[in-house]
């Protein structure tokens, strides 16, 4: 791929000037046109040491308003980054809808860098680049725009450069150490970029090599490519409507088969209860020990018992580990990314505990009834949430999702119960009796996620809720024992 | 003080189960009111190692919803946060109103082990202690309750629980290299907390020191504790309405000097311009070597040039190294923090640039104008503004802070010119043409900024913005000299 690109490509002084003057009135018209438009791009620049990354960029943002990019610096992970999923500081800094992000080096450090200087096994690059894959293809979905830059020059060029920086103080530590190791090993990282920009080129993230040995050549090639990207981010029609599936009538639900006549007797509950909870605490510790995250999903229908669950969970949990997360409707910045932002946000780190009361399934729950979310929307979020849990135990995460359910009657009872008791009046609202009405708007929604994302990595726990104290000791159990089952 | 401490203190397992139970149902309670209240609470917790913090504030937190308090477990700096002023990280971490956030550790490390093990200057140390004073109180004039815990062991009793700590593999990691090194310095340690509570104790942020020997005393008296602090903030007033303060009428004003005659001609603007635009370039990467972070804000009356001097400032500059910041009205997590919150968020770190186009200053603008903030809180704002920026540039940033300003006639000239030029036409708003009517009522709020926040390590420049090119070419040049004022 590399070796067709045309290094010695030069544009004159002229010809740039009068090309440039269109491009960046048109630029800064696109960059007016994108934020009604409310999709987002992202612009990814990678390219050698010394190749102008800063140079060609800044003259690319000069007509735009600054007001409306931001440039993210990608360094080497930190400590604290390596304690989350890999991908998790690329999501963070995702662009709000309307807005660019630019990725000055990106998420491909880690075929690049990571791979040379590290040594990444053939099986790890793969994971990696599939990892990447998904990420770009999650952004385009949502309606993001992704462009890819390379900046390409010869190593004898980087040489050349790499002697002028030297000569003034205020570039020279440009050029540092670690920089003329990578000089030397020009020739491997040539062979591992060739691979990189053949394995992650796709129509959704496209690469655009650009022959940097001269400065006005890469810059308008680039500026042709953005504006290009621009206007496709312009005209792209929000994410939502790019088809329509049907869903076929749902015949049976795992629902069905959930036997709620489950009990147990308050004997058994006082004596099994306090174990449990002690035990809890201990594989607390443990896992903090051996460094391993644990995530736990609640979700279920209104007055199942999930705040009851959460609270004798982590009674004994040491508060110090463990964070509660409550999920409500997006709000503020929350609402201007991807759905799954705010929960990459949320994780726990190595050694944590994040307990979420309700979830990323509010995109194929609630999100899918009340429709704020369209019909390829939430259909594609069973793939997507399924990519999400696998990247979070590929990362070694323990996951674990309950869904408490209970009778219709019993939901009734206890909202009643509620009406009469001052002291839990406050928990009922009446959005809890709306809800009540759309049961039957929920099943069939209920049922697809519980099968459809009910993985080997990350199942599904029906808790049966119609006792209580059941399915309190039913949720302890079940996190010890897969919390057991994770550690050495 | 901390001889004073009973370490005997025991309570009975029966007199413990009486006082709790009572106890637990109140805080339950008094928590669920806090959310309407709108008044966060800060609970710091600080205590030697093995002195039983974790198991205290499980007990404590037990009949709480966990999704109402979140815990921060603080670290030593990472190398991430050593590159921003060392409030921030904890800045970042308050609670939303209604809330509760638990710091296990917290800012009193710094006069803990980073003054034991670091050796920190008696001058260092002063200076430390007022920055937490500072902290402390702009958080309680916010509306928050800061209750801060000290649980006390003595070190024989330390000795002891090491012991038994180091017999479950779940827990031996608990007591490692470091936590025996500081039980041999238990005694200087001693010294440096009797100093720390006696110099932070305050009404609004008081020490409670528990004697921790017994569980069930250190866990009563803090659940005791937490219940009053839980009562003041459920009682407190909005921390609006604590007084009432005038402002006299304003006979003069800084801008009343102002020369708006000042032009430039455009032979001296296009040769004056890039060399400006380079050196400020230049200015930048030494910037970056050297560890310098930049703070500049813009703010001035509408059509007054702000955009452009922005667009011009940062032409020739590093896009990867600086960031300009739109500022509006504060949304979603930004309206339920104090004021400042976000704008610790988006503090550069070392070696970048953060250009806001508008800022903390609406405190004093926009929300004294449009009653948004009450009076004594936009008074306070003037001295906790100061307060601010002084963190700032004590940690080496240099603060820039360009006020543009026109006259009458010219803005109105502005305005009607973008009416009729399409390419203009977006940047004017209808809310553009009411604050022009509000002209009289920003005049005294800008002037008492200007001369009550122009302070000698952060002062304003006004900059005469009748003629566009003259005021590009004074924020241009300004920049440069301070910066180049402020470099080795």
């Amino acid at each position: 791929m590399l070796e067709t690109v045309d290094l010695k490509a030069r544009v004159s002084r002229s010809e740039y000037e009068k090309a440039m003057e269109p491009l960046d009135l048109e630029l800064g018209q696109l960059q007016r046109d994108l934020r009604p438009s409310g999709n987002p791009i992202v612009i990814v620049l990678e390219g050698w040491d010394a190749s102008g990354k800063g140079t060609v960029l800044n003259r690319l943002l000069q007509p735009l308003d600054p007001r409306g990019f931001t440039v993210v610096n990608v360094l080497a992970s930190s400590k604290d980054q390596l304690r989350f999923p890999p991908m998790r500081r690329f999501w963070l800094e995702t662009p709000s809808r309307g807005f660019i992000t630019i990725y000055n080096r990106s998420w491909y450090r880690q075929v690049l860098e990571e791979r040379i200087e590290d040594g990444l096994s053939r099986r790890r690059l793969e994971v990696v680049l599939e990892r990447i894959r998904r990420f770009e293809r999650m952004l385009d979905d949502d309606g993001t725009v992704v462009l890819k830059f390379f900046l390409h020059i010869s190593k004898k060029e980087q040489a050349a450069r790499f002697k002028a920086l030297s000569k003034d103080p205020a570039y020279a530590w440009k050029v540092g150490k670690e920089e003329r190791r990578r000089h030397k090993r020009y020739p491997e990282y040539l062979e591992a970029i060739e691979e990189m920009l053949a394995e992650t080129s796709a129509p959704c993230a496209p690469w655009v090599v650009l022959a940097a040995t001269d400065e006005r050549h890469a810059t308008l090639r680039a500026a042709e490519a953005l504006s290009a990207a621009m206007k496709r981010a312009v005209e792209r029609k929000p994410a939502a409507g790019d088809g329509i599936l049907t869903v076929p009538v749902r015949k049976s639900s795992p629902l069905d088969r959930v036997d709620l006549a489950q009990s147990i007797s308050d004997k058994e509950y006082d004596k099994a209860l306090p174990k449990l909870q002690q035990e809890a605490r201990r594989l607390q510790h443990l896992c903090y020990f051996e460094r391993k995250p644990v995530v736990i999903v609640f979700e279920g229908w209104d007055a199942a018992g999930k705040g009851g669950a959460i609270r004798r969970l982590v009674y004994q949990l040491d508060p110090r580990g463990y964070d509660v997360v409550p999920v409500s409707a997006p709000q503020g910045e929350e609402k201007t990314h991807h759905y799954l932002w705010r929960f990459w946000r949320e994780l726990p780190k190595t050694g944590h505990f994040a307990i979420f009361d309700r979830s990323w399934y509010g995109r194929v729950l609630v999100e899918r009834v009340e429709k704020f979310a369209s019909e390829p929307e939430w259909e594609r979020a069973y793939r997507e949430i399924n990519e999400f849990e696998q990247e979070l135990t590929d990362f070694g995460a323990v996951v674990i999702k309950f869904f408490l359910h209970l009778s219709r009657e019993e939901q009734l009872e206890r909202f009643n119960q509620r009406e009469q008791e001052p002291h839990k009046r406050w928990k009922l609202t009446p959005e809890d009796w709306r809800n009540r009405e759309k049961w039957d708007d929920y099943w069939v929604p209920v049922s697809d996620m519980l099968e459809k994302t009910s993985t080997l990595h990350a199942p599904w726990t029906i808790v049966e809720g119609n006792d209580k104290r059941f399915a309190r000791i039913k949720v302890l159990r079940t996190v010890n024992d897969r919390i057991k089952a994770a550690l050495k």
